[in-house]
């Protein structure tokens, strides 16, 4: 069975949305990214992974993948048939893959990061005015689109929705891209990420910050 | 023919590398980052891409594909004779878009572009702290081997090269990491690679900073 490490509402939100779209059964285990120790056993998280990050894919055969854009595509490809990524060689692939990068390097790395991470500093002022330059980007894509790519839910709107989700938390009001505002009610109106949500903010009060 | 924008020593490098070692033929053109004008022709940048950013690949349909880890797939798998990228489905595959995620996310927008285009900031005392640990992940992951994924060069090569170029000039000194320095010794030695930096330096001394 595959199993996930996650911390409860970072960028692991993403590969929880994508099992549970897929149907994919699969063992989650808490690491808290912060003391990098698991929550099941006290054990240290850096003997999973050297990286201590979230999310740690942990595959049938024991190997384990790490970077969200590459633990979307592996669980995707689980299950082709449930359609979450396009087809390996379509061009749509290649757009699943833009996205994929755009959301974890402009919006996660480039924002995000700093703003949750380094939170004590008095110095994000420039990836703040960035971030808005950078949303204006999905916001002109998904203007009269439902999806990200094709037509049809992917692990990058997966992907997207986390982010989407943090900006109340980092002082962003998302109602300035009216079209992104509906995307994410859309999004959150999924089952399954409805559920993947509703599991981790449960489990969000169990951990310090 | 493919058509490549790009800014000399920018991350569109990778991308370069990459036509290069795969012989594809392409034209380039040279697109200023800081001013968003085309050097060919004086035309406007952001009419080319929104996002204003290199690199952007033009497919030979006319469209465009932006973000470096999906045009380096693109174009691995244009000649997938040259073995650029693992086949699609293959593990190894998802270990190139794990490198290509952790270079891009990282490496680039955690570190380099910070520095880069925030460098009057005083505030770039954290991500230059965390960027000695986030190094020595591919550092111990080299020790030992030759190239990132599998045992030949692909296109994560190219991308973790062109961020280790970057790291002198961002005052990181990468004899710290010695599987690194050799690393990139190697990779500096591939004539595809000589080449493209070999272009790419004469053409940085023509644009102003
Ligand atoms: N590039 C990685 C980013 C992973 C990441 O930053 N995870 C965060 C949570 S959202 C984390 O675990 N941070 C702990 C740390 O970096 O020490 C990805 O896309 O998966
Ligand atoms: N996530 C993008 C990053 C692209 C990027 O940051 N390009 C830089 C040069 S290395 C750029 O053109 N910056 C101009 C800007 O962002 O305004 C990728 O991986 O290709």
């Amino acid at each position: 069975m595959l199993q996930l490490y996650f911390f409860p509402m970072a960028c692991s939100l993403s590969s929880r949305i994508a099992l549970l779209e897929a149907g994919i059964e699969a063992q989650y285990h808490l690491a808290h990214i912060w003391t990098k120790r698991l929550v099941d056993d006290g054990g240290d998280f850096l003997r999973v992974s050297p990286k201590g990050a979230v999310p740690v894919l942990v595959l049938e055969n024991g190997e384990r993948l790490t970077e969200s854009a590459a633990v979307l595509q592996y669980i995707a490809d689980v299950k082709p048939e449930v359609r979450l990524a396009p087809r390996p060689g379509d061009i749509d692939r290649y757009r699943l893959q833009e996205w994929l990068s755009f959301v974890g390097a402009e919006i996660h790395k480039a924002f995000l990061f700093p703003t949750f991470w380094y939170k004590d500093d008095g110095s994000l002022a420039k990836p703040r005015a960035r971030i808005i330059e950078t949303l204006s980007v999905p916001a002109a894509h998904l203007a009269g689109r439902e999806f990200l790519v094709g037509d049809a839910f992917t692990v990058a709107d997966a992907h997207l929705t986390w982010t989407l989700l943090l900006l109340r938390p980092a002082g962003i009001d998302i109602a300035q891209w009216p079209p992104l505002a509906a995307y994410l009610e859309r999004m959150q109106a999924r089952p399954a990420v409805r559920r993947a949500i509703a599991i981790e903010m449960a489990l969000r009060k169990t951990v310090a910050a």
